[in-house]
């Protein structure tokens, strides 16, 4: 079994990979952390809750984030032409969701729930990394008590998402990502690299839905908006960022990674970019130096992920 | 016929480059102008004097830059590692080689051969881009009178050499090159994307010798040391980048290209980095917005381009 925090911003393709978490036989999902991104921290906490109630989630939601690591760092609004006003492609979430929220700040239960499971716990982030940066500002110790870290989130190989240099979730606060990625944590990095090339064709959602019934119905009708924004930029269907980053953890085999530090560039045209120095390259003194090698995602079966996907998610039925 | 102006800082494979530009029947060579690169500019002027001298080459040398555009920026040592104390692999050329310099600094003549031929020069650039931005600087116009742009330099979707992020002849001059590459003239930028796949082996450059006689025996000797450097870093011989730049000259259909604005990092952890933006993406309002489309070089035949440069070479026997 593998133990997760899921700490998302839903976010449409964080609701599916929601979904796949808590429908997967080897998942033991722990708790849901909130932070902002795909919308406000009010709006990516309410929709966790609603994902829970609907989806019967036994896992707390413990809500984090509302801005950047560095306080007053110049921000960017929601990408509510991706997501939807409500961030869950305009569904029509109820403004309140009368679902209890876990006391703890979202950094807190993190570091809580390591220091209970030592050695045990995968943290799955699919947002910004703010919470997780501001969990190893409160408990450095949890490096060495965490199982590993995959992130969805940067681009290698290939350019970014919001600027030619960078991916959202990094773009969205580069100086947590430079800590989370420079920490001696194992992470492992489920970029643009791979996900891009991981689509998902409105049939094989449509038969998602008729084979997982309810719940499904609700991922199918909240994916709507999303497929429209990527109508011009994919030939059918949507990209299914976040749900790369669950199947890597329950099925690394599926992806080839590429070992090397990682550093994120912080300010400047290239705000957000991320850049790994891979292990098998010689260079000149850098500032990659003397870092822990980080694993980036560089290959991926994309249908072998679409259909673990599916099989997951269909694999209860719910009439 | 291709009127070329050679920018160069031999520097190897520069050396290898000037014989292909010199020997190829469809290529009139009408100046070459030094540069500081891969040596300093008293020693790069030096080599191309002598290379002039023992290849019979008509075309002028004109000295150019022997700093950054931008003067006093933080610069880097000669690489001694790869091109030897002299620049050309160590086989002992002299201090002094009694040829004449064109009287003109590089920017100058430059600007002056491309007004005295309109529409028909091509500039094959492949060390610091310093002499191409003080041209720019000089004279704004000639944007419009220069035929094309060919450089050697960058690094799109993949690594850096002398950083994980920048390639050396663009991290050895940003500013130049960020000038150079959004300036409103056709650049063609043939970066490591294509020419870290372009490896000579032992037995080729052997070949070009024996076949080509006196002329190439010289290449052979002053590769050597080269190709020592490349021991660790590729199966067997070298990496032939500005070799690519002038075979991109007479076969551009060796090549593929993507077109997008280009922009060039100054300063910080990503200093000296090329990021383009694909014309065919996508993205907010961004710092590549407005800007010229260059082209790129994505794909190479590199087999074509070895051949190519075998054949030119192997063209003219010296006895």
């Amino acid at each position: 079994m593998h133990k997760v925090i899921f700490d998302t911003d839903p976010g449409v393709d964080d609701a599916m990979a929601l979904l796949f978490l808590h429908h997967h036989a080897e998942i033991d999902l722990l708790g849901i952390t909130t932070v902002f991104g795909n919308a406000t921290i009010e709006t990516t906490t309410r929709n966790a809750l609603y994902l829970k109630r609907e989806w019967n989630i036994d896992a707390p939601v413990a809500r984090g984030a509302g801005e950047t690591f560095i306080p007053h760092r110049v921000s960017h609004e929601p990408p509510k032409f991706i997501h939807g006003d409500d961030g869950l492609g305009n569904i029509g979430v109820p403004d309140v969701v009368d679902v209890p929220l876990d006391p703890r700040p979202a950094h807190r239960f993190i570091v809580d729930i390591i220091r209970e499971n030592p050695g045990e716990v995968t943290l799955v982030a699919v947002g910004r990394m703010t919470n997780l940066a501001n969990a190893l500002k409160e408990d450095p110790e949890i490096v060495s008590l965490v199982k590993e870290i995959v992130i969805m989130g940067g681009a290698f190989d290939v350019n970014g998402n919001v600027t030619p240099a960078a991916e959202a979730n990094i773009h969205g606060d580069p100086e947590a990502a430079d800590i989370v990625l420079t920490a001696t944590w194992p992470v492992v990095v489920v970029g643009l690299d791979v996900t891009t090339r991981t689509v998902m064709t409105r049939q094989q959602l449509a038969d998602i839905r008729d084979a997982a019934g309810k719940r499904a119905e609700l991922l199918f009708d909240l994916s709507q908006f999303y497929i429209k924004f990527y109508e011009s930029r994919v030939p059918d269907g949507m990209v299914v960022h976040d749900a790369c980053a669950c199947a890597y953890v329950v099925a690394p085999e599926l992806f080839k990674t590429r070992s090397g530090a990682m550093r994120v560039i912080c300010g400047g045209l290239a705000d957000g970019q991320t850049i790994q120095k891979p292990d098998h390259m010689g260079f000149g003194p850098s500032d990659w130096d003397n870092l822990p090698s980080q694993n980036a995602c560089v290959e991926i079966d994309a249908n072998a992920v679409l259909k673990l996907i599916h099989d997951t998610i269909v694999s209860v039925k719910e009439s």
